[in-house]
């Protein structure tokens, strides 16, 4: 498929001036190309041995080794309890937009699931900090794979409130199985 | 700084297995590029627009336009309340490790903040599912800018327990405006 395939998305009303449509022929040619900040040390070696499905639990420690380069950037990390952790499927080739995950026999969309075959193959884990020692992040609850790339790390912040929380056809596997 | 810096970390705790090793040397060279799966409609098309801060409320309604050719990848999404939202700080140039955000006088690690001047230019934003038109995902509490590119989409699916969570400087910059 082309590249510009979506350009014929840029209907009038989406198009509310010159200067956004600009910025999207731009970024069509100016993405940015990803770059490993650290990679995660995991007690997996194999994607088998990741914990998946219904009521999957991570448990795992591991250690989130940040690049002598970007260690300043950790400066008061400390300080939180939990962080994002924005990580690159970079064992997973290509994409699938309708798919069945493991926790599902029916298929579901490729963004109401946690599928490694994403369009831009990023992973996101919530991980418990549990110390640092210099450019090195131990941590509690790891589900990557050693060696995977790490591209992005953010406080974890706040909660939506569980009772304004839906989870779909999520909700409905766990609903079956009982 | 030459893109092998970070070479220079690897030593033999962290080298388990010459896989391992491999694995990092082909990171730095295979990084995925990204591609926008959709692009952000914004009331916001100044930065200067979008609540920042301590206590920032993100209210904002917004539109995520989906391409034509990822539509399939939304099936079954109607069925969670909130998303995570993963997109591109396509308007902000190169990075800074550390800095002073706009919620505290004190400089702070980009890791432990959520600049958007960052090594991979990634923005998180959670948003309510407010209904579902076809390839369009009309939301709640959007804070990217008008025509913002959308990397990815995920299902919001827990969180963590209240009590667990401590947030650091921005817990002790709330107590000082106080």
């Amino acid at each position: 498929m082309s590249r510009f395939a979506g350009l014929r998305l840029l209907d009038s009303k989406t198009e509310r001036s010159f200067d956004v449509y600009r910025r999207k022929m731009e970024a069509l040619f100016t993405m940015f190309t990803s770059q490993p900040i650290g990679f995660v040390s995991s007690p997996y070696t194999d994607p088998s041995e990741i914990p998946k499905g219904l009521g999957a639990q991570h448990q795992a420690d591991g250690v989130l080794n940040i690049l002598p380069q970007f260690e300043p950037g950790l400066t008061d990390i400390e300080g939180f309890s939990h962080l994002i952790v924005l990580w690159e499927f970079d064992r997973s080739q290509g994409f699938e937009l309708v798919g069945a995950p493991p926790s599902d026999n029916r298929p579901h969309g490729v963004f109401a699931s946690r599928s490694p075959r994403r369009p831009n193959p990023i992973g996101l884990t919530i991980v418990e900090l549990l110390r640092r020692q210099g450019a090195e992040l131990h941590v509690h609850g790891v589900d990557m794979l050693d060696g995977t790339p790490i591209l992005d790390i953010k406080p974890y912040l706040s909660n939506i409130p569980a009772e304004r929380l839906r989870r779909g056809w999520l909700a409905e596997a766990e609903e079956r199985k009982q």
